[in-house]
């Protein structure tokens, strides 16, 4: 167990928005409300999976819906009483710990401010080990979990409990449910008791986004390697393409952001040209044609002065970046985790093939 | 309190059909329920209002969606189990009686499937006494009662509950439920307690449509009228029009039947026409282009010789009907009731005028 304060806050929002993969919205907006809520009640405990009992109950929190539309329509602060009321009257009992469910610059503060306005610990662990558009897709799934009784308030006071047959019918509930209350709403799903957590959870998360976001802050300030070399070596990253955006076509449809970025290369890629399609987080870049990286992978866009990861509501004309790969979680390239997440099921034409798979295959770092 | 047996159900569901205004469903496929019921566990009681304890907890009954989807979707036959549950489980009470809340073919039958399947009375009393489109158009809304907690179960086992701010949105959530569900869905809202039930609800409803349906089944049998004098009579019915339907345009829009049918008119009517358009009820007749009756009063067709009502989804070209106008219970003519379902609130663009009072302005009975 450690305390979670403000400074904790910065370098999680900033990792985990790198993990967000384009997604899991403005880190920004998401650390005001830990920060906010840190303030008021103090630092949150951070435990570790290990140390939470196999029986107790732990309460994910996260957001659902468009994170552009969160950013512009607010949370009104109550949500998680209510949500841990309704929790806690359904369980018939106490919540011991709420979770974070995804890494991103939303979700991984969310369960903070939770935490702290709860006067609840917080468990070291998610569901994704990055962010996802569609609520069925965690580690929770693949190990049987189903994501109800699953608890969702708007920020005006409304909220429902959904108890549904398949994962999928949550989703396909309760996301009717947060377009007709704006758009946005705060969730809580997977209930689940710690054996659970700890057997299918990605442990550790929140302390890997921590690092990660001391690494993008430091990355000027390493002995022997130029700032992309130390980010690359810090964040495990394959170099896929730098570029100027040259063009963004968005459109909010279905309660998600889609839509895709043209890159006009810079530097040593001069000439060529990148796509980074996305749905709320990016699904595939490819380029001159050829795919480089895909889902269930990393993939992720960051300033190429500062590192900074960009979200896919944040790419502009003009804007350098850098498209970096991570290899996903590894749960996610198991049969049961493609099921869920594979190219194809986000509409990209083609099989899963590692990245580091990928760019052996004739590709080397930027 | 008296039984409801197989003889009851027949009348009840004739009777609730003309209640129903057109909407309310189709009577043949609730009393199917109602009578498989009955015959796998026996009559249901049916009890007073009065005989119900002020702190008794009362399960409203009914159907959510469009009528239409009902009949080709069907229930599963789990659901009022599953309400139950849930709805004793959300109250940390056990369930005194059902009730249904509206009148019309469907949803004055499942509260009778539901009371013989689980074992309990039914209250002699709705929501309503006719059938509205919107949850939020009850009498209980009048009284300040929350919609909510509103339990909601589909065919398949997914279910729901939801609190809301106001009965508006909780129409707004289950019905983006309901239409995720494929349509239609098996809710329970307005749980109330034997007080509130009491001071609000329509009583006796589900008696008025049983000797509505006696009636009916009996307008050849009468010594001194016509049937169509003794239909009238016992209805306190108002003759708008006879015609011949010329033309029925419909479509299914956020989950209900839209439409409206022409009349040409025969008998004394011949060489005018009438027009009904509807939204699952009738809303509105006009004759000769002159409105004649507007909701909340009901509008009802009957078939011109055997005086059987006709539901919205069974008007089809060249069946003759008698355009029939009810008086609405009194509490819709309040100034509250009329903020819920004036003829505006339905795009009907004129004022509520009482349908006695259109009558003496120029109409006489047909």
């Amino acid at each position: 167990m450690r305390k979670i304060g403000l400074k904790e806050v910065e370098d999680i929002a900033l990792g985990a928005s790198l993990l967000g993969a384009g997604g899991g919205g403005d880190p920004y907006y998401g650390k005001l409300m830990a920060i906010g809520a840190i303030k008021e009640r103090g630092p949150v405990d951070l435990i570790d999976p290990e140390e939470v009992p196999d029986d107790a109950v732990i309460m994910p929190i996260a957001m659902m819906g468009a994170p552009t539309v969160l950013c512009e329509k607010g949370t009104g602060g109550n949500e998680y009483k209510v949500i841990y009321d309704i929790v806690s009257q359904y369980m018939g009992r106490k919540v011991y710990a709420v979770m974070p469910m995804e890494a991103g610059g939303v979700n991984s503060m969310l369960p903070i401010a939770a935490a702290a306005r709860l006067g609840l610990p917080m468990v070291d662990c998610d569901g994704m080990g990055r962010a996802f558009p569609e609520l069925q897709m965690v580690t929770f799934t693949i190990g049987g979990v189903s994501a109800t009784p699953m608890a969702l308030t708007d920020e005006k006071g409304n909220s429902a409990i959904f108890n549904t047959i398949t994962n999928k019918w949550t989703e396909e509930l309760a996301r009717a449910v947060t377009m007709s209350c704006g758009g946005s709403v705060t969730v809580s799903l997977y209930i689940m008791d710690g054996a659970t957590m700890k057997a299918f959870g990605v442990k550790n998360i929140v302390t890997r986004s921590e690092m990660l976001g001391q690494a993008i802050r430091n990355v000027k300030n390493h002995p022997d390697m130029t700032p992309e070399a130390a980010f690359l070596y810090a964040s495990e990253g394959y170099g896929i393409f730098k570029g100027k955006i040259a063009d963004v076509l968005r459109e909010t449809n279905g309660a998600f952001n889609l839509g895709r970025v043209v890159l006009d290369g810079i530097g040593d890629w001069r000439g060529q040209r990148a796509e980074v399609c996305f749905q709320n987080e990016n699904l595939a870049v490819t380029v001159n044609g050829e795919i480089r990286a895909t889902v269930p992978d990393l993939i992720c866009m960051v300033d190429t002065e500062t590192f900074i990861p960009v979200t896919t509501e944040a790419l502009k004309y003009g804007k350098r970046v850098m498209v970096v790969g991570l290899k996903c979680y590894e749960m996610w390239r198991s049969e049961r985790g493609l099921e869920l997440v594979c190219p194809r099921y986000f509409g990209v034409d083609t099989d899963y093939i590692p990245i580091e798979t990928r760019v052996k295959e004739g590709l080397g770092n930027v």
